[in-house]
This record gives structure tokens, sequence and C-alpha cells, in this order.
């Protein structure tokens, strides 16, 4: 082969899998008007520095069983930094192998997010933190128990003594609370391939991508799922246009209404932020749907009320796999001894 | 206060604190024929070459709950690095939040144990690994589940082809046994103030320190704990001299007699390795007592036939917290990602 022919195949070949360069800037400022790149930088949070000490602190506590009270789950056990920031199952199991009412959201770039849970019940990361340590089906821990064990290892009384300094009684419920969130603020993905579109480099999404992203803002999908994290921003109804099945939408589950009382909010959940969505299998508040083209549909239907094409389905699900960004990561922390202060282990369930 | 004066409290307080340098060199003498350092390089393991790529797939095979049958129980859930590498647990909690027969031994230093598990069933950490990922009541996996979930995943197919180069089928039970022994092999920790004091350091030992060294001696301890992991080197009945209450050392639980079917065997169990011992309460393999200095006394009387005194048992205590090294490091894998061929979890509990 002359060395002519072979660069007319490799130019063919670019021309196959990268738009022409004038179609992507038409694309990329479409897209800005609707998505933002996540910063390379640990964002500020509301009413809570976030400072070094305090991440380092939030990183024990976060891989901490003992804020269970077996002792056995901790903060990563459903939110594995390792999987995504989820455990990929459809509900998480929690204390006594009990099962919780919903799909595990993932932590990373959640501090995004407007609020927290499916149902934003939570307004922010650190009244998060509160909640799945005292569910009795997750960690069946209560504020009194965890204070008591912090309080019984050395250690803890020096980290959190660093991270709030001046404070009178720096180990508290809310101050672990604020530790946590700190450390949940530096889990972000920063440089996908669509963040790096974002800034311009367009050529590292190919044509299908591309073709995938223009679809996501025309069909409609990019209403819902906008900002940084394509989602969790808002609320909306699961079902605007056609409520999908009981096997994907449980009637026993009404969403937000659990938390506003209003009829109206009956089956409203926040819209999913979808970074990194390819990691988090299984889909949805149920996580019933593995498979992310067959929740593409789903959506589509359930939504827009669009029968999306397998084409359509693929090119937008090859365009949310550009969302996967670089996984945080950590050092995982040597823990504080235990002392005979230190509660035991409860490992029964009470009902 | 005069210059002279602080000096010679100083000095007062010097010698209050280190034995003089005599008696510390003929005391390290003699531990020496009992005791040796942990290296502060990998140890080599049989018919098992270590290498960088090997670790590497180890490391995130250790931590990976999808060789579970659940998707939620890791090695590293039982055996966490954080924590001295156990679980602070009486017995471990596994499948369907089921109850384990024994306490799990610490990971820690395990390559340098003559077998593993307390009656010594596995001899070597590749045996050992293929135990709990089938066990019913831990991980409840089997080989044929492992091999069809890590086939599943492409970064795991290259993973096992660099780890295990020129192997016609790289991914088998087998070699997932190996990469975790190899990576197991790296989890030790050196520089423990009784090893300096091994390499001839004898000031970072103060006087109650190497007075519970010379009884750990004179008593007779070291005749069981000796070697680099000061234990698990030899099997023993639990009461040689007097056995401990049931409370202590349950009826049922005969150790190695289930191994050997040898009458002479029962209650016989692997003298437990002590190195980070105050990190992995509670003690003894039915993780019955938390409190070190009572397994010190418990061991008095059952092993010894010897009462000892408060004053003794403070002082043996205090050197056993000299063995606490320098704990492993561990940059927290980013785990391969799941797909449609991946086995889903399986959360029932099957009898």
């Amino acid at each position: 082969m002359t060395t002519k022919s072979l660069r007319s195949m490799l130019a063919c070949a670019v021309f196959l899998a990268v738009p022409t360069a004038a179609l992507s800037n038409d694309l990329l400022e479409e897209a800005k008007d609707y998505f933002e790149p996540i910063p390379s930088v640990v964002p500020s949070v509301k009413n809570n520095a976030v400072t070094g000490d305090k991440i380092e602190l939030g990183k024990m506590l976060f891989f901490d069983p003992r804020l269970s009270s077996s002792a056995l789950i901790s903060c990563n056990t459903c939110h594995n930094l390792g999987m995504g920031g989820d455990d990929n199952l459809e509900t998480s199991i929690g204390h006594g192998w009990q099962k919780g009412p919903r799909n595990a959201p993932t932590v990373l770039n959640a501090v995004f997010n407007i609020a927290q849970f499916w149902d934003g019940r939570a307004e922010d990361l650190k009244a998060q933190a509160k909640g799945p340590v005292q569910a009795g089906v997750e960690m069946a821990s209560s504020p009194a128990r965890v204070e008591a064990t912090l309080k019984s290892m050395p250690a803890y009384e020096v980290a959190f003594a660093k991270a709030f300094p001046g404070e009178d009684s720096p180990i508290s419920f809310d101050n672990m609370a604020k530790a946590i969130e700190a450390f949940e603020a530096t889990l972000i993905t920063p440089y996908s391939r669509f963040d790096q579109f974002l800034e311009g480099n367009t050529k590292v999404m190919n044509e299908e991508e591309q073709a995938g992203l223009q679809l996501f803002i025309d069909t409609g999908c990019a209403s819902c799922h906008a900002g940084v994290n394509l989602g969790g921003e808002g609320y909306y109804p699961f079902g605007v246009v056609e409520k999908p099945g009981a096997d994907v939408l449980p009637a026993g589950d009404k969403g937000r209404f659990a938390v506003t009382q209003t009829a109206d909010e009956e089956y409203v959940f926040r819209a999913g932020p979808l970074r990194n969505i390819e990691l988090t299998a299984p889909y949805f508040h149920s996580g019933k749907v593995w498979d992310l083209e067959q929740a593409v549909a789903i959506m589509g239907t359930s939504q827009l009320g669009e029968d999306l094409s397998d084409d359509e389905i693929k090119k937008i699900t090859a365009f949310l796999k550009t969302l996967t960004g670089e996984q945080p990561r950590v050092d995982y922390p040597i823990l504080p001894v235990e002392t005979s202060e230190t509660p035991k282990p409860e490992l029964m369930v009470v009902k």
C-alpha cells in the first residue's frame, strides 16, 4: 500500500469518526446553554469551611464501620468509592441484612445536587450524612452511640480537635456530619470526555457520541437532566407522559409526596444525576433496570412520550458513557484504635 | 530552677524510664533467641512469584465485594486494613447476616504464619483465600460464579493477563487466590518498637515494656509465641494446664481435631500471632475476651498454670503494645465496571 492511499484511508476514518468542526462547534455552543463542566478544584459548601484537617477526618469517618451499631457497615459499604460511589445493588442491604427501600445514589459529585436523597429530603450532604447512620435498616445507630464511640478513641479526640479548632466540645454528631460532608465535597470526577468537549476540545467525542448529545438535547432529556450533574437539580414526576409498569415504579413508594404531603408530588423524584452513569447500574429509585439502554428507552416513553428508535437509544447511551470522569483516588485510612470505653457491636435487629 | 538541677532531674527521669544499657543488652541477646524482626521488604511466597502486576490485581480482588454472591462482602469486610486487618467482632458476620464460627484472624503479617486459619487447615494464603469466598456463612460464592464474574469484566481480563502472562486462560479461581496471596504478602507491619529493639535500638522500649518482655520469656509465653509473629508457628491445646470456662472455650469447637481427627488434638489451636495485638480485640478463637490484660491473665492460668499478678499482667501487656508496627498504606482500588454478563447479586440465604 502506498503512503498516499494509507493517508487517504486514515483521512476517511477520521471523517467517519468525527463530525466536521463547524457542526461540532454549533453543538458545543448549544450544549453550553444546558451543561457545565465539573470544576477541577474542590467546591465550597454552605456553612462548612472545607479544610484539609476536616477532609482527613471525614475520610476516616466515611470508612469507619463503627459508625454503625453492628460495627460492620460504613458509608463506603453502600457508597463504594471503587465502584462509582454506590453499591450496584437494586436497593442497599443494611443492618441485619435488611433491604433498604431505594437504590443507593452515588456519592460522587453529590455535592453539586440541589438536595440529597431521591426525594431531596436532606438539603445538603451534612444533613444527608445523619440519615443512614440512624436508619434502622441501614447503620442502625444513634447520635448518642456515635458520640460515645468517637469519644472513646483518643485518635478521634485529636482529629476532631484539629478539624474543629477552638470548639469546646469538638466531637459531636453535627461535626461528624460536617466532616463527612467536607470529605464528600472532594469526591468529584472531573476530566470526563464530555467535560473536555465542553472545554472546547470537541474531537474527544466521536460522531456517535456527538449525535447522542444532539438527541439528548433535541428530544428533551436535557430539560430535566442539565447543569453540572446532568440532573440532580429539580423534581419531576416519574411518568410525566406515561407511568412505567409497577416493576419499575412500585406503587408503594410515592417519592416526594412523603416529604411535602402535597398531592401533586405523588411519584415525584429528583431527576437522577447522570455523571458516571455507566458505573452505577442498576437504575432508577427502584433499582429495577440493569441495562442503560433499557433505562434510556423507559425515560423516552415515560417522560417524553417518545418511542426512541434503537439507533437513537444507542447514540444517547454512547453519549452518556462520555460522562465517566476521573475517579477520586483515596488513600485507605488507618482508623483509630478502640478502647474499653468503645460501645460493643450490637448485631441484633430491633424492630 | 538551675540548669544543673534540671539536668539531674532529667537524668533521673531517664534512669527511671530506661533500664541500664547492660541489662537491656542482656535482654536483647535473650530475645534474639526467640524472636525475629519483620523484614522491611515483601517476603517471597511458595509457588507464587510476587510481581507488581499480581499485587495490583490482588488488591482489586481483596476489595471487590463481587467475589461474594451478594456483591456486598469483600475480603476487606472481615479483614479491614484500616482496623488492624480484622473486623473487631467476636465472630464475623457474613452472607445473610449469619454469624461465623470463629474470630477473624488478622491478615496483617499472615504470610509469616506456618499455616492459615485458627486450626491451620489451609497450608498457605492462596489456599486460605479460597475458603471464605465459598463458605456459606461468609461470602457464599463458588469457583464457577467467581470465574463468571471476573470474566464478565474486560478490565479484569486485562489485569489477569498481565498478572499471569503466557497463560492460556489467566482468569481462574486458582489465579484469583494466587493474586490475593501476592497482595497479602505485602501486608506486613515492620518498624514496631519491638522490631527496633531487636535491631539493637534498646532505648525505644521503656523500663515497663522491657520488664514485660523479660516476663514474657521467663514465664514461658515465648515457648509458644515465638518467631517473627510471636505465634502462628505451632499448635497447642487451649488449656494446657487448666481449661478456661465454656464462655471463653466453647465446648462445640474442638479446633484442630476437626482437621486431623486425632483425639489428642481436641481443643488444639494454632498459637495466636501477637503482632499488632492491641488493634485486634476481641481475643481468642471465640472472640469472647475484649480486654488484652484479661487475655494475658487467662493465658497465664490456662497455658502456664501461673496466676500472674496485676503488676506482671500490666508489664506483659505494655510489652505486647510495642508489637504494633507501621500499618500498610493502600491506595483504594478503582474496580472494573460490571457488564450485562456479570452475574446478578444473590441475596437469599440457601441453607
